[in-house]
This record gives C-alpha cells, sequence and structure tokens, in this order.
C-alpha cells in the first residue's frame, strides 16, 4: 500500500487492530496505526510479491515490460490552499509514487466523488488544475470516472488518480538495494507542504505566507537515471514525513540509517509554525520532497543535478546508510546527543493530502 | 470518461452545465446529464486521442503492446446487498471494463476512503469480498492506498480501482467498428443489479431475493477473442443500462441499431419491479451483463460460447446494426410498434454502483 511500511519491528503497538473496533482518523495518517491497519488488514487478504514491496507503487511485469503502477486517493481539505489544489496534489502526488519507482509516469486515470451541491466552478477550477500539472509533468490523463454523493455524505469533492509508468530496463529501485556507505539526499526543505495546509485550516499568520512544495518531482527523478545515477531507493515524503519514510526503508531493508539533524532543510517559519504547533518537522508531510539512497562515489553528481531544478536547489546529504544491521534511523541532534527517529504515532494532521 | 459518452446529437439538453451552478445527484446517474458534465467539463480540459474515445477505459501504447487502463470509483449504497457488496463490485467493475476494452485484466489498484467510525468488522467483509472477487476473476491486486475523513464527512467507505490488461495483438474493439448487419448479442438478462440495490434500499418484497448479477465476464470475453470472433464492440450494461450503452454506442459509430423488446430476457420479478417503480428496464443498471457486436457469421457461435458461462447461460441475439446512418436506437415494442431508445435522463438510481 502506498508510502506505508511493514508493522514496526522495534517499537511495542499500542493498539493492535483487533482490539480496535472502529476506523479512527489515525488510521489515515501515515503513521503507526496506518502501518498497522495495512499489514493486519491488507496484506494477510491481499498478499502477494508485489503488495508485500510495500512501496509507494508497484513494478509488475507486461509482457517483457517493466511497468510502474500507482495511485492514491487524495482527500485533503481546504481544497484549495497556497502552493496548490486537490487538482494538482492528485496529478503531483501519483506521478511522484511512479517516479519514486524509477518509472517515467505517462498516463494517468481519475475518479471523482462529487458531493451534491459542490460549485460548478469549484470543480471547473480543480479540472484546469489538473490539466495544467499534468501538463507540466508530462502525463496524459486518459480515462476517469465520476460519482455523485448525497449532500453530506462527502466533503466537496474527492479526487483518486491511478497511473502508470515504464521503468526502464536495468533500473532497479528498493530497500533492498540499500548498501553501506550510501548517501542519504534529501531534495529539498521538508515541512512545507503540512504546515501550509494547517496555517490555512487554523488560521495561522507568517510574514509571508508558507506555500506548499506541492510539485512533480518526475523529471529530476528521469535525469538522475539518465546519467547513469545508480539510485538504489528513492522515497517521497508524504504523509508522516521523512521520519516514516526513513523508517519504513530502514525496515525493509534491515538496515541503520544515520543522520545529521543540522544538515536538513527547514524554512525558518516551517521551523517556528512547529514549535507553535508542537509538531516535529521530520513528521509533517511534503509533496514535492524525496529522499534518494545513492552510492557515494555518485552523490556529488546526484547533488549537481538535483539542485539545476528549481524544486531541488536546496538539495543535500543529510546522512547515509550504516554497516550496521538495525533497522533503525538515528539523528545526531544540534546539541551533539543522539536520538532514534520513529515514526509518526498519532493523527498529527489528519486530511493533508 | 467511463461507461459515458458524447453529447446527444438527435436530443435537446435540457439544462447546459454553463447554467448549472452546482453538482446535481444526476451528474452521477449516467445519463444526459453526465454526458454533458463530462463534455463540457472534462474534454475541453483532457481532450486528447484516448479520452475523445469516451470508452470504458483507455487503450494505450506501451513500449509497443497495448495496454488498457480503466478506474471506476464506487459508492454503492447499502455496502452489502443481495448478489455483492461495495468490494466484489469494485474489482468487477473495474476488470470488466478493461474486458470490454478486449483486454485480458491482470492488475488492479484500490484505493479506499474511509469513513472515521466505520467498523473494523464492516471493512474486513470487504477486505475479504475484493480478495475472492480478484481471485474468481483472475487479477491480482498489487497496489492501494487508504485514506480516513473525519466522521460525517464520508459514507462509510467509498473504494476506488484502477486496473490494467493487455490487449492481444489484432483486438481492435470500438463502435467505429460497427457494421451494418453486425448482430447485437446481450449476454443475459437485464435490470438484476439495479432492482437488487433498489428492492433493499426501499423494501421492497418479492418472493424470491432479486440478486445482482455482480461477476466478472473476463473469462468469456477472453474466450470469445480466442475463439477468433471477430468482436467489433463490446460495452457493459453498468449506470443507465442497456439503453445508455446502445445510444452511447449508435452516436459514437454515427449507425443506427435495430433491438426486438421482445427478445431481451428479463426476470420476472424485476420486470414487476420495474413496474411499481415506474423504471423501464433498459435504463436499470447490471454489474455482469455486457452487448457485444459481432459479425452475423459469427453470432451463433458468439452464442454458443457465451452459454457455456454461468452468467450468460440467458445470452441471446436481440438486434442488429442497420444500414442506416443515424445514430438512433429503435426499439420494435411488444405490441408491434417502433419507439426510439433515450438515455437516461435523471437521477433514476443514485448511488448504484
Amino acid at each position: 500500500m502506498s508510502g506505508n511500511g511493514s508493522l514496526p519491528k522495534s517499537t511495542t503497538c499500542p493498539m493492535p487492530i483487533r482490539d480496535t473496533e472502529e476506523v479512527l482518523l489515525a488510521h489515515g495518517g501515515g503513521g503507526r496505526l496506518m502501518a498497522q491497519l495495512i499489514e493486519e488488514m491488507f496484506v494477510p487478504a491481499f498478499s502477494n510479491q508485489h503488495l508485500d514491496q510495500l512501496h509507494d507503487g508497484a513494478v509488475v511485469d507486461m509482457s517483457g515490460a517493466k511497468l510502474a503502477f500507482a495511485t492514491d486517493s487524495y482527500v485533503v481539505q481546504p481544497l484549495f490552499f497556497p502552493g496548490g489544489d486537490i487538482g494538482s496534489l492528485a496529478v503531483n502526488g501519483t506521478v511522484n509514487d511512479l517516479a519514486m519507482c524509477g518509472a517515467r509516469p505517462q498516463y494517468l486515470s481519475v475518479g471523482m466523488i462529487l458531493e451534491e451541491g459542490l460549485p460548478m466552478e469549484t470543480l471547473r477550477r480543480v479540472v484546469e488544475s489538473m490539466r495544467d500539472a499534468a501538463m507540466a509533468a508530462g502525463v496524459t490523463l486518459v480515462t476517469g470516472d465520476t460519482k455523485v454523493v448525497d449532500r453530506g455524505k462527502g466533503d466537496g469533492l474527492f479526487i483518486n488518480t491511478a497511473g502508470v509508468g515504464l521503468v526502464p530496463e536495468g533500473v532497479v529501485i528498493g530497500a533492498r538495494r540499500l548498501s553501506p556507505g550510501d548517501a542519504v539526499v534529501l531534495s529539498g526543505d521538508i515541512g512545507r507542504h503540512g504546515i501550509a495546509i494547517m496555517a490555512e485550516r487554523e488560521g495561522l499568520a507568517f510574514e509571508t505566507t508558507v506555500r506548499s512544495d506541492c510539485a512533480s518531482v518526475a523529471h529530476v527523478v528521469q535525469e538522475l537515471l539518465a546519467a547513469g545515477i545508480d539510485v538504489h531507493c528513492m522515497r517521497d515524503l508524504t504523509r508522516g514525513g521523512l521520519a516514516s519514510a526513513l523508517v519504513e526503508i530502514a525496515e525493509a531493508a534491515d538496515r541503520q540509517i544515520d543522520l545529521d539533524e543540522s544538515l536538513i532543510p527547514i524554512d525558518p517559519q516551517v521551523q517556528g509554525a512547529c514549535e507553535i504547533l508542537g509538531l516535529d518537522p521530520c513528521h509533517v508531510a511534503n509533496e514535492g520532497c524525496f529522499v534518494a539512497f545513492v552510492p557515494a562515489c555518485d552523490a556529488r553528481e546526484t547533488l549537481r543535478i538535483m539542485r539545476n531544478h528549481t524544486q531541488c536547489t536546496d538539495a543535500v546529504i543529510i546522512g547515509g546508510v550504516s554497516d550496521e544491521n538495525r533497522p533503525v534511523v538515528t539523528v545526531k541532534t544540534a546539541i551533539g546527543g543522539t536520538r532514534l527517529l520513529d515514526r509518526l504515532s498519532g493523527e498529527q494532521l489528519p486530511r493533508i493530502c
């Protein structure tokens, strides 16, 4: 299932699914409860080699070609926010999931669930935003579906997109490829999407508006691969943020990842908002930001290519893969200590995407 | 967009989208308003050769192979009904859309939107039903996503599925292939899905329960194609029923289709329910029933193959393609007259799928 990983091995789970009688908001939060829901409900029912990869998308064989296939539903509130809207999010989110598989995103499907009474003008703005985002990402919307639910049974507009793209010959991306010494390259500053949504929702005012980083990273990924960078693993930092993505990868790889907190770029306003709201920026969602694990010898060229792209000018190496076989992420803190990074456990930011 | 067609050419449209300020339930009904929404909102924004086919799915080129790609969201109420549930519907609906493209359905994605408070037991039953339906249809669920919306902002559970499959070399399915003399073969009796849902919702009682026809038709379609039947066009009879599907095809092909009403198989209880409810069975939704347009010389073999499959034992030729170049569907009525079949115009059965 998208962007989610296996049951934490190194932490205890406070409330197994079997003891939870109802779905909670936190089951959609990208954190620990969600991982449990997937592990205990979906994996046993649907278990197969593709789903078991628990990546952002599946890579399947299609008459000899490697096809990446990904989906996400978007339920973000509000529908429009600084830097994007549910339409651009629905295109870029799925495009990025395909890109994280090493694929060139090509075609998208769109399923809309409209609530009776949604203003036509709202729908038109969202549709136009999807068109623009698709054009920018180089994908074509080829098929779709529209459903309408009665007033009070939806929330304006939900969008699902699914996408397909081909993974070039020789490209294999996955947590299992992590090797000691790999550099962890972060494509840009973190936390902007989550804070943009929270600020809009909670009416927080900043000196300047924090804008979501919502954007396609497909072109930068394609350039990395075309340049021959042997990318071992990639993950976009959506629900659950940098922390959940890295913990997931560490667990899937059974490898320790070591980070240096002082190297992680965070916009001062995002940092300030996180302090006010009591959030760890490492848990805040992003929509145009990813980590790439590359061999140390490729790290410099990776940075050079990333920094040529507008949304990756802050790209930086934030750590590396240790030779310890422990599924944990350590963080050297600014004051010189070391802490373990844990995935998001609660419902920090419901309906962030 | 799935299961919907071009703007009716031969009828006037009572309320253009530009004069409708809000989304109405009927915009999701599979009828005329929905066709307008698609024509006036989605097609101008996303126009491309694939979307312009307005088929159940798109057939796109993937490094030389023909890939069928389809999606549908499912918002049916109630979640469980005689003959199926939202889970089996979500699998079979998308499998059938792929089958209608001539593809062998292979992989599905699943996007779930859960409402906070949904009983875990309900989710578990739906997931198990999806597993069973996927196994029966021969498809694998390879990737997915789960979102949770707050209480009162959803309706228990919405499911989106998207699917991919390969179209065999030489198979070309489309309204443009309709030729004078083609037989119109209907795979089974119509109206059961819609009446099963309506009965459950309205508390109608029959002598025996009307069960939805919800099932995959992928295997029967594959057998037709493997036998060398030159299927010109296929369409499953979902929202809007037999009438909307045939009117859509007649318009896309610019060909007259002539039906004989007395040949259309309808279960007596479905017929009775339609009379009580004032519904035309030709407008009632199906979920395991399709029409195939085949050359007259292939009609008998088509029937033979269909009737070997449990859900197609009532397969029958209900009419043919005329040599008139008029985008209409005529029906010879039981009392000897002739009427024009029109697509569903209103919101007969909201949330039927």
